[in-house]
C-alpha cells in the first residue's frame, strides 16, 4: 500500500509532512492550512501511515492548543460529506457518551426525545475493547440495517425524526483512518485528539446541539475527573466556535450501567426502559441527559419541564411506539418492543452465586466488559464478528448486602464452556467484602459554557 | 507491505509493540528482552513501519536511559552477523564522523593508518541532504567496488588490513530499516538513537577501538557542542560496555574542511592530501584523529609518536601505496593515485569571483553542499543518482581579506546551467563584510573515558 520509508521521501507532501512532525516533535504550533493540507493529503492515501503515526504521537505528547484542535475538526470534517438538515425547521440534538459497560442509554434516548419533537440524528459506533458498541446492539435486532447513506438518513430525519446510523465513507473519512492508526499506536488517549474526532463527526451530523456523557471511574476510558472535566471543556468550546452548543455530564462508570451486558439483552433492557419498567440507573442517566436533549432543542423551556415531558411519554407508551417506527424504518422487526424475545437468544444460561456472605465492593466493569467478549459477545479486533445473544444480567450492585449463594447474577452463553469462561469473569469482577465501598455518584457534574457545576438530583 | 492499521492488529507481537509505545509514551522504560523481541520482529517485518514509527517518535521525545541504549545497540547488532577478526592479531580500529561538507578525512586515514600496521575495517554511508558519504566518493573512482560481502572484507583485511565497505543487509540489518523510517520521521536527531545506530554497525565490524569526529557549528548534523558531547559520551559508554574503547574529538564544520566539495574533486584532494599536498585543516584533522586510531590499535606508544609514524609515512610515499592496494584490491583503477585525472571530468567549470571588497565572514556548508546536490552531486532521495564529476573547489577561507573579482572558488559543472546553479549557491554560501567573524577552533576537545578535554594543538 506504500512505499518504503527509505524510497518514499521527496513528494512535495512528505515533505511537507516532515515539517509538521518536525514541528510538532519539537512542541511548536501548527497552522490551520497545514492541518488540512495534512488532514487531506493522508484521506487522500498521499501521506504515509508511518509518518501520521509519527506526527500522532508528537501531538499526543505535545499536545494541541485550542486554535489547533478547532483547525484539526475542520480539517477531518472537510474531507468528508455533512447532513444539511435547515429545513427541518426543529432543533437537532445527539448524544455521545465517551463508552461504558452495560451502556444503552442511547437506545431509549434516542426515541424518547424525538418522540417530543427534537430531530435525533445519531451517529453510533461499534465495541472495540471492553465497551460495547451501539451499532452492535442494534443490529441484534433482526433485520435491524445500521448502514444508512446520508439520503437515506436525511429522508429518514425528515419523515419520523430519528435516524440511528453507522459512521460512512461519507462522513469525516480521515478522522475514520486516523482513528484506526491511533488505536494501533496507542495515541488514543489525547484529550484534543478525542475531542477533534467526536466533534468532526458529530459536526457532519449538522446538528445544534450536543449533550456528552462523559464516564468517569474504573470502566471509564478516561478514568480521572480532571480529564473528563478537560474533554467536556474542549468539546464545548470546539461546538461554541460552529454554532453547536455542548453540555456534558459527567457519570459513573465504576460499575456498569443498568443489569444487562451483552447486545441483545442491553436492547431488552433498554425497551423495559422505555416501558418505564428499567433499572432505575439507567433511567436516571436517560432523564439527565434526555432533559439536556430537549432544552437544547428548544423542546422543552427547563430542565425539569423536559423531564416531566419524558416521563409522560413513557407512561403513554408514545416513546416506544417511536422505537418502534425507527426500527421499522432501518428494516428491523418493531415486534421486538412488544415481545422482546424475538431477538437472538443463548443456548446456555446459569446463575452465578455469592461464593461468600459480606456486602458487595465491587462490580468491576472491565472486567465484565472482558467477560462478554470472552463468551464472544465482544471485539478484540475490529473484524471479529459479534454474537449477539450472549452476556450478563448482573443483578448485585455495589453496596449489596448478599448471603452466601445467593444469585448476584445469571450468564447467557453459547454453550457449556462459555459457562465457565462467563462464571471466571464474573469470580473476577464481583468483589465481596465484608466493608462496602463507596461507589462514584451516578451523576456527578454538570459542564456548560457558563463552566462546572456540580449536578442536582431531584 | 502491511495491513491497514484498523485490520492489523491483534498479533501477539502487534500487541507487545503497543504495550511498549504506550510505555515509551508515558517515559517508561523498556527492558533489553523487550527491546530484542521488538527489534527483531521489526527487522523480520512482523511489527509494521507505522508502529516503529510511533515508538520512535515517543524514544525520541522521552529519551532512553544507558541501560536501554546499551539494548538497542545489542538488539540491532543482534539482527546481522559481524566480522570475526581475532585472528588478524592487530587492532582494529575505525573512524567515524557525524558528517560534514568537504570531509575527505575517510579517504586519507584507512590508507594512512593501514598501511601503520592497524586493521581498518572502514564501512561507510552514502550522502543525504547537504552533508556527502565516502561511499559515493570511493565510487567516482573508475571501477571501485564497494559492495563487499563480510567473507570479501575478512579476506582483504588479512592480506592488506584495510577494506572499505558499504552496510550490506548483513549488518544490523534492523538499524538499516529503522534508519530509514526515522528519516522519514524527522527522528533522527536523537543522541541515544544515533549513538546505538552507528554503534551496532561498528560493533558488527569487530573493532577494539573507534574514533569518533564529532562536527559542530551551522552545517554539523547536531550543531551545538553540548549535544555532541553528549553524543560522544553515549558512544564512549556503549563501546566500554563492549571492549571497544572509543575516543571522540570536536571539529569544526562552521565551514566546509578543505577545498574541494563534491565526489571526484574531494577524491582528488584526498590523494593530494596523501602526497603532503593537501590543505592545512584536512591534514590537521587527518592527523589527530589517525593518531588517536594508531594509539588505541596499539601500533604507536602516544600520540605525539603517532604523529610522526604518520609524517614519515606520507613523506615516504608508503600511505599513498596503500591506498593504491586497496583500490586494486576493490576493482578500482590504482592509477588514480599518481595521476587522479582519470577521475570523471566535469563538462564546464568556471571561476567565481570576489563580488565586492571585503573580509570572508562565513562559508556556509549547509549552502555548499546544497549547491553541490543542485549541481547533481548530491542527493535529496536515498535512491537518486550523483554525478561524481560535480562540485566546487573553495580556495576562500572565513578571515581572507579579498579583493573585488578576486577569485575564491572554481565550479565545476555539467553544463552552463549547472554553472548558473553553482554560482548562485556560491553567492549564498560566501559571505563577504567589512568585519571578520569569529570561526570556531578546527579541533576543540578530546572526549575519552577519562572525560572531557580541550584540545592540545602542536
Amino acid at each position: 500500500m506504500e512505499g518504503a520509508p527509505g524510497q518514499a521521501g521527496g513528494t512535495p507532501v512528505t515533505a511537507l509532512a516532515q515539517r509538521l512532525i518536525e514541528r510538532k516533535r519539537d512542541g511548536g504550533h501548527v497552522e490551520p492550512g497545514e492541518w488540512r493540507a495534512l488532514t487531506s493529503a493522508y484521506a487522500a492515501g498521499h501521506v504515509p501511515d508511518y509518518q501520521m503515526a509519527a506526527f500522532l504521537m508528537a501531538a499526543y505528547i505535545r499536545g494541541l492548543d485550542r486554535a489547533e484542535t478547532n483547525a484539526l475538526t475542520d480539517a477531518m470534517l472537510a474531507t468528508g460529506s455533512r447532513l444539511s438538515l435547515d429545513h427541518l425547521g426543529v432543533g437537532r440534538v445527539d448524544k455521545h457518551s465517551t463508552g461504558g459497560v452495560g451502556d444503552k442509554v442511547s437506545l431509549v434516548l434516542a426515541p424518547l426525545v424525538a418522540s417530543l419533537g427534537v430531530a435525533v440524528p445519531m451517529m453510533s459506533g461499534r465495541g472495540l475493547g471492553h465497551t460495547g458498541g451501539t451499532l452492535d446492539k442494534l443490529e441484534s435486532i433482526p433485520g435491524f440495517r445500521t448502514a444508512l447513506s446520508l439520503a437515506e438518513a436525511t429522508r429518514q430525519l425528515e419523515t419520523i425524526g430519528c435516524a440511528l446510523l453507522a459512521q460512512s465513507g461519507e462522513i469525516a473519512p480521515a478522522d475514520r483512518k486516523m482513528y484506526a492508526l491511533r488505536d494501533a499506536t496507542s495515541t488514543v488517549e489525547s484529550v484534543p485528539l478525542i475531542a477533534a474526532s467526536i466533534m468532526s463527526k458529530k459536526l457532519a451530523e449538522g446538528l445544534t446541539g450536543l449533550v456528552l456523557d462523559v464516564k468517569r471511574g474504573s470502566g471509564a476510558f478516561l478514568p480521572e475527573l480532571e480529564r473528563g472535566l478537560e474533554l467536556a471543556q474542549t468539546m464545548i468550546n470546539l461546538g461554541a466556535d460552529r454554532g453547536c452548543e455542548v453540555v456534558a455530564l459527567i457519570t459513573a462508570m465504576d460499575r456498569p450501567l443498568g443489569r444487562a451486558c451483552g447486545n441483545a439483552l442491553e436492547v431488552e433492557e433498554a425497551i423495559h426502559t422505555l416501558r418505564g419498567e428499567g433499572p432505575p440507573d439507567v433511567l436516571g442517566v436517560t432523564y439527565a441527559l434526555g432533559a439536556e436533549m430537549l432544552v437544547l432543542g428548544g423542546a422543552a423551556p427547563s430542565l425539569d419541564a423536559a423531564r416531566r415531558s419524558m416521563e409522560v411519554a413513557i407512561s403513554s407508551g408514545k416513546a416506544a411506539r417511536k422505537f418502534e417506527e425507527i426500527i421499522a424504518a432501518q428494516g428491523g422487526n418493531p415486534g421486538v418492543v412488544d415481545d422482546p424475545s424475538v431477538l437472538p437468544q443463548a443456548g446456555a444460561c446459569e446463575l452465578f452465586l455469592a461464593p461468600r456472605q459480606g456486602v458487595v465492593a465491587r462490580v468491576e466493569p472491565k472486567a465484565i466488559g472482558r467477560g462478554v467478549t470472552a463468551l464472544g459477545g465482544g471485539r478484540t479486533r475490529i473484524d471479529d464478528t459479534v454474537d449477539p445473544s450472549v452476556g450478563f444480567v448482573i443483578t448485585a450492585k455495589p453496596g449489596d448486602v448478599v448471603q452466601q449463594a445467593e444469585p448476584l447474577a445469571t450468564i447467557f452463553a453459547r454453550d457449556r464452556a462459555g459457562i465457565e469462561s462467563g462464571l471466571a469473569a464474573l469470580r473476577q469482577a464481583i468483589i465481596i467484602s465484608d466493608e462496602a465501598e463507596l461507589p462514584l455518584p451516578l451523576i456527578s457534574h454538570r459542564v456548560s459554557a457558563a463552566g462546572v457545576a456540580l449536578f442536582e438530583h431531584d
